[in-house]
C-alpha cells in the first residue's frame, strides 16, 4: 500500500456545548495543522499515487472554506460541536467529494482510502480515516 | 475510524541484559515522549472520541508511576528488559486497565483500540497497538 | 550565557483591524505553542538557571489568563490588535512582572534576559526578547 | 502488534518525465528523511522486535547506495520516475531482501511487515507498507 | 526586539568541488526547509513587524528562483560551491534587496536585521544573519 | 555571521541533590538530543564554516564519552549536579578543547563562538553559548 501525505493549516474561532468541555465552552480558537494522506495499492504510469499539485490545491481550497471563520456562525455546523474529531471528518468528507467530482484528475479515482489528521497543538491531534 | 492522540513524557534509568544491547547493558537512561492514540468508529453526542481531560490526566498518572525511577529496581519489571517495546506495552496495558476501570468515564468504554508510541530520541521509537 | 527553555500552549479567538490583515479581519482564532527562554550568565549552587518547576507553573498560570478567551473582549487589549508579536510581548511582560514579584523564587532574580516565542502554525512564529 | 521505527536520510538529484510534474521535469534534487518501521506480533527473549543496531546499520547501508547520487544515471531506475513513492518502495524492497538474507540476524525473520516513509519536506511525504 | 519567522522550502541539484566534501563532490541534491526571521525593535501601528502576506509572497518568489534547478548550471553561482552556508547568504542578500526595493511595503524598511536558516535534513542546518 | 548546526544524542542515568529537584532527586535518566552550532563571520575558500564531517565525528566522540553512563559515578562530575545546563556547558567545553586541539582541522580555528543545546523532552531544553 502506498501513501502520499500533504500538509497545510487553517485558523478558526469556535465554542463547545457540554460540561465535558469545561472552559472550552467559552468562545476561543485554534490553529489546525492538517495532514491529508491518500492511499492506493498501485501507482500510475508516472509512478505516483496522485497529482500532488492538484491534491495540494484542492486541500488548500477546502481548508480555505474554514479558514479565518467563526465556526459557531457557519450554517454547515449548526447544532453540532466543531471538535477536532468532527472537523477531521468534515475535511475527509469534503476531500472525498472533491475526488469523486474529479478535482484530483482521473488518477484521483484510484485512491482507495484517506486519513485526515488535525494537529491542534504540540500535544494533541485527532484523525478520521476511511475507505472511499 | 476516529483517532484522538495525546502526548506526555517520562524520564527513567535502566540497564539491559543480553549481548545484543552492547553498551546499553550498562546503567543509563532515557526520556520517553509518549503518544497515546484512542480509536473509535463513532463519536459520542458531544462529538468526541473520549473526554480528553480525563484521558490526559489518566495518562499523566500512569506515566507518573514510571517517571523518575530506576526501572531495574521496580518489582513489576523483575527479570525482564525494560526495552522501549516492553514499556510501550506496559503503558498500553495500564491504560487499558484504567479504561476498563472507568477512569476515562462511561465514554471510555467505546474505545475499540489503542496505539502507544514511545519516542526515545529524534531517530528511534517503538509502539504497541491492539484492540481493547 | 546559559538558557533554559520551557514549552506550553494556549488557544484563543480574536480579530484584527487594518486592511493589511485581509481575511484575518474576521473573527477567527489560533493555537499558540509558546517557548519561554530564561537566560543567565551563571548557574546557582544547584547547577540551574532557574527552578524549572516554578518556571513551568508560572508560565502555565500566565498562559491560563489568556487560554480559552476571545481576546476581542479582554479589557487589557482594548484598542489594540492582538497580533502574535503583541501577544509575545504580553507574555514577556507578565513573566517579567512575575519574576520581579518573586514567583520564580530568589533564583529568578538572577535571570538577565528572556525570549518568548509564539508558534502559530508549522510555518510562522513571532518572538519578543529583552533584558530584565 | 509491536513496531520499532528508526530514522536516517539521503540526498539525491533526479528529474521526472511527464507533464504532471511541471517544473520538476528539470534536474533538481531532494533530501529524504527516511523512517523504517518494523512490525511483529511478538517480542523475542530479549524483549525486542529486532536488533536495532543491525537494523540501523543495514538501513544506513541501503540508503548509502542511493546517497549522493544522480538517480537519472542509476541503471536500476532506468526508464522509471524516481518519485518519492517509487523510492519508498525501493527502500522497502531492499530492506526486505536484506532481512531475507539474514542481515538483521535470526530475529529479523520474525518481522511480519514494514512501513517505509520518505519525508521530502516539512509539508510532504510518501510511504510504502506491506507484509514480508 | 521583535522577530517574525516564516517558513517555506526549495529543492535543488548541485555538486561541490573540494576534497573536504567527499562523496558530495558528485552530483546530488537537497531539500532546503527555509526559515526567514525579520527583526525590529518596534511594531507599527497595526501591531506587526512586517506585512506577513508580503513577506511570505516575497520569500516564495525568491526561493522560486532557486527551486527545481541544477545550481551547477546557474550563472549566479559560477565558480562557487553552493553550500548550505552560501545559499543561506544568497537568500539573505536577495531578501535584503527586495526589502530595499520596497517589496515588503513601507513597513519593511523598519526591519533592522534578518536571520535566514536552511534546514537540509533532520540533523543539519546553516544560517546567515546580519543587519540591514 | 554564519552558523552551522549539527544534531546527535546521548542517553544517561543520574540523580540530583537539592530539594528544588523534588522527585528528580531519585536515580532516573534522560535522552539528550544535542544541537551544536558553530559560528564564524567568514566562510573558507570551500564556502563552509567548518568541515561538517569532522564536526559530526568529533561531536559523536564527545557525546560517546557520556552515552550509556550513570553520571553519578563519573569522576568528572563528582560533587556536582549533572543538570541539563551543566551538561550543555560540559559539551561546550569539550568541543572547545577539541577545536583548540585541531580536531576540526585548520578551519576549525576560525570558529568564533558556539551554542550547545540539549533538548531533554518535547517541552524543555537548556543551552550554553560563548566565545572561543
Amino acid at each position: 500500500m502506498y501513501t502520499v501525505r500533504v500538509r497545510d493549516h487553517f485558523m478558526i474561532a469556535h465554542s463547545f456545548r457540554g460540561e465535558v468541555f469545561g472552559p472550552a465552552q467559552k468562545l476561543h480558537g485554534a490553529t489546525y495543522v492538517v495532514d491529508v494522506e491518500f492511499r492506493s495499492t498501485a501507482l500510475d504510469d508516472n509512478g505516483i499515487v496522485v497529482d500532488i499539485g492538484l491534491a495540494t490545491d484542492t486541500m488548500h481550497r477546502i481548508l480555505g472554506e474554514l479558514n479565518f471563520r467563526n465556526l459557531d456562525e457557519e450554517p454547515s455546523f449548526k447544532g453540532r460541536n466543531t471538535t477536532t474529531e468532527v472537523l477531521a471528518r468534515t475535511v475527509f468528507d469534503r476531500m472525498a467529494a472533491a475526488i469523486s467530482n474529479g478535482d484530483l484528475g482521473a488518477g484521483g479515482r484510484s485512491i482507495e482510502s484517506m486519513r485526515v489528521t488535525l494537529n491542534e497543538s504540540h500535544v494533541a491531534s485527532a484523525s478520521y480515516e476511511g475507505r472511499l
